[in-house]
């Protein structure tokens, strides 16, 4: 179900190269790879589950409420993130010059069924 | 000089709150507020330095190359982050309805001459 959800962020966003559910604890639950797309994607999503929770921390701290949404944008590649609640993150992982605002709305618009998936 | 800079990006996009040149230690060179507004950019920008630094780190682990640029959306501000090099980055906080395009263009067209000013 995760992976049918995943499979459809990341094919229908131009540039889209892998999709991961996780929790903060840097646990996946799911994750997707576009055809021909290589990537650790546990790995890159373990090392963010820790930056995202200190981001969380320090937003929140700084009184401005709750973190919605992290981009990170390097020379190779695009990390897009959608914080669904308190326990797990959605990830899109896009080439430099993937369709950045498709993929942002298709983040925002599968969250609710994600979210009704896991039961939360 | 960097004030007459940051001032010209965050009056310069609808919405901007404030802007802050920072080393990834902590130590700000300067920052401007506008009219009204209320912020500990210093503080903030302490925070997010820090997790910068993991962010680059990570980054560059993944073979992601050089981390250029990081956005972050809470329900209460929106903070992009442009990465000038391995020793400043430049930070814009805008209300959550600020113009988020208009930012990052100003973040990245102001870079040069910000980096020209710093000698770097």
């Amino acid at each position: 179900m995760f992976r049918e959800l995943l499979k459809k962020i990341v094919d229908g966003c131009e540039g889209g190269l892998a999709g991961l559910l996780m929790g903060y604890d840097g646990i996946a639950v799911d994750s997707y790879l576009s055809e021909g797309a290589q990537s650790d994607i546990q790995s890159v999503g373990m090392e963010f589950s820790v930056i995202l929770t200190q981001a969380r921390n320090a937003v929140s701290l700084l009184g401005g409420g709750a973190l919605r949404e992290v981009a990170f944008k390097s020379e190779k590649m695009t990390v897009i993130v959608r914080l669904l609640n308190d326990e797990y993150f959605l990830a899109l992982a896009l080439e430099p010059d993937g369709n950045y605002g498709k993929g942002r709305y298709l983040l925002r618009s599968t969250a609710a069924s994600i979210l009704a998936e896991l039961g939360a």
